[in-house]
């Protein structure tokens, strides 16, 4: 009897148990647990009366102690943790305790410190591999699905990779004015906090928005992108022998920069509160109020999201390019899962993480990324698992 | 022993206290009123030991009956009115029943139609021509001056006036990303409203901003500026005969409009109170609340205004191009009464109409706008009082 415990109750949750009950020879039990049982209880009603099943559960993750004792009743094969990056070394810690395995979707991050860094968890390898426990970490899309696609270029295409561009283009468009798809906090800090790629052994620095290309992106089109530092560099640039370069550019549009950058002029993005009628108040938070529900975007986005790879290096001692991505459409996972593209691409390749986890064929004592793992079994539950991937050997290059 | 009750405490009222002041063989006495008496005092407070002696009283001006008791008690000979456009007809009732002159700097709008129409006040001139008593609309700069000069090239340069196109320019700088000099509410309505002009008798309705010109602004040089309804426009396009076309020019910065574009489009200009932590807010306020306070911009704005008309027609059968504009600085204003120079091109004129008013130059029975006065001894004033004005009669056009 295979049993997940699958902790977190938010957009991707929800696809990773839609993705989960639509592979019950794998997910025969799954437990959803969060803060707010709630919001488990209105997934499981949604898709109760399948071939897996459903059981919730509260929990603070937060809490080492809860947890463990959760785990120790449920007791289930592995974690799958869609919960907060901050939460990841409590749930590492009550996996080691109760001898269970572990994946996750984005590296820890202490709350109090903005910083994306894997050092936290890469020192959990040692506990990890003598408990013989496997834990994957940042098996979502990018981090996830861009690390399986460079093991897999390695693997197939590549003697030598020299430089990797990450593309991620989502080109959905709600119809609002402005809105943000996430926590607005997290979309402010990505177009605000300063750039940063790896060349030659050394991270550079670049301003919030320095680098900017333009990129005809495959069943898109034309999109303004921007260099941004993102997780995965920091485990590529290790993982990928040989790499001399590996940049991350996501789209924005002139207009959403151009609200979030009068939002933060004003001081609407502040988190300093201000006195209002004799009541402390955060802009932030005030301006989350006004700004339409993320939950809310879901239904009305239309257009499609592109995420890939682009690849040079040499083959054979032959140059060689090699481009390999996933289009997503938003209304297609709506319909499908009740999410959009955004959630869609992080849940399903969580789900295909457990789903190798559990089948053993990603299994290994310790704490590894997705690109230390094979990615042919992965590359192949893509195709059936709805992000079915598309290779270029001719493509476009970002200058 | 002439004296003048003064009903408002803001910026502009400021400006009329002080110019009363430096003018007291006029101005003997004056009482500062309004709401808040406390603001009054502190006016007083400032100016007190001159020549004309200063009151305070508080006042509620939507309040006729108080307005009427605070009249008979104090016996002015007039009453300036910088208080709140809301307020004009309550002020003019009280004036009637008391048997004193009547000034104002903006014309009467019900609070709940945001739009600008003289007829309310029109409505008054048989009563006070029966009253045998003088009320004047619209003694500020615009509406005002710009009256003033239309009458000034009527009387002294043209056969006919064809054209006016009055030009606003404000090229202060407060340093601040984003801030409105006055209140936000305004500002706000003044960009999102539809433009008016007229021409051959008709008005012609634009979308707003339409229209878009860029204008060398003598000593501030090139601006853009955007068509708007003025409510100046409405009166001259009466009382100057022969007029074929008549447009009203304000400059707004890019980044200005972008920011107030961006607050509308986010929701934080609204006035529809939203739920927040149990309390209703409404977005409008607590963005007012963010904002760098109005008052907070008087000391560190930097930079000149300039406003004027620019008149085309004939004389003597022959084409004739004629532009007169003033052009005041921040700073100095700041430096002469506390108040930049948006509130000081609108006091000014007010105290000047007032003076002209009490010396019996502009005392006429009936409801009058500047225009239908004679401009001669306003110019002379506006000279002597800090806003001269300049004269070219080859302008760059507006097309």
């Amino acid at each position: 009897m295979r049993k997940v415990l699958i902790i977190g109750a938010g957009g991707v949750a929800n696809v990773v148990v839609h993705k989960c009950c639509q592979n019950p020879e794998v997910f025969e039990e799954i437990c959803i647990a969060s803060r707010t049982k709630s919001k488990c209880d209105a997934m499981k009603a949604v898709l109760d009366g399948g071939k897996t099943k459903i059981t919730t559960a509260q929990i603070d993750a937060d809490d080492t102690e809860a947890l463990i004792e959760l785990i120790n009743a449920y007791k289930p094969d592995m974690v799958l943790n869609v919960a907060l990056p901050y939460q990841d070394l409590t749930i590492m810690d009550a996996c080691l305790a109760t001898g269970v395995h572990y994946l996750d979707t984005a590296n820890y991050e202490p709350l109090d410190i903005p910083k994306f860094e894997y050092k936290w968890q890469w020192a959990y390898r040692e506990k990890f591999e003598k408990a013989g426990l496997t834990a994957i970490l940042g098996s979502g899309f990018d981090p996830g699905v861009t690390g399986v696609f460079s093991a897999y270029a390695m693997k197939h295409y590549f003697d030598e990779i020299h430089t990797i561009d990450i593309l991620d283009a989502n080109a959905g468009d709600h119809g609002y004015p402005f809105a943000t798809n996430f926590n607005p906090e997290i979309n402010i800090r990505e177009i605000t906090a300063k750039g940063r790629y790896w060349e030659q052994g050394e991270w550079i620095e670049t301003e919030p928005l320095e680098i900017k290309r333009v990129y005809n992106f495959p069943q898109i089109g034309d999109k303004d992108m921007y260099l941004l530092y993102h997780e995965e560099l920091e485990s590529l640039a290790q993982n990928i022998k040989g790499l001399k370069k590996i940049r991350f550019f996501m789209t924005f549009s002139e207009k959403y920069i151009t609200h979030l950058n009068v939002l933060e002029n004003v001081g609407m993005t502040s988190i300093k509160p201000i006195m209002y009628e004799g009541m402390e108040i955060q802009p932030l938070q005030f301006l989350k109020a006004v700004l339409p529900d993320p939950a809310s975007l879901g239904p009305r986005t239309k257009g499609k999201t592109n995420i890939g790879c682009i690849f040079t290096g040499t083959k054979d001692g032959q140059p060689k390019t090699y481009y390999v991505y996933n289009v997503c459409d938003h209304e297609a996972c709506y319909t499908e899962v009740g999410s959009q593209a955004i959630s869609y691409t992080t849940g399903v390749p969580a789900m295909i993480g457990a789903k190798l986890l559990l089948e053993g064929k990603w299994k290994k004592p310790g704490v590894y990324n997705v690109e230390e793992m094979d990615p042919d079994p992965f590359m192949e539950e893509l195709n059936k698992q709805g992000l079915p991937w598309v290779e270029d050997f001719n493509p476009a290059l970002v200058d």
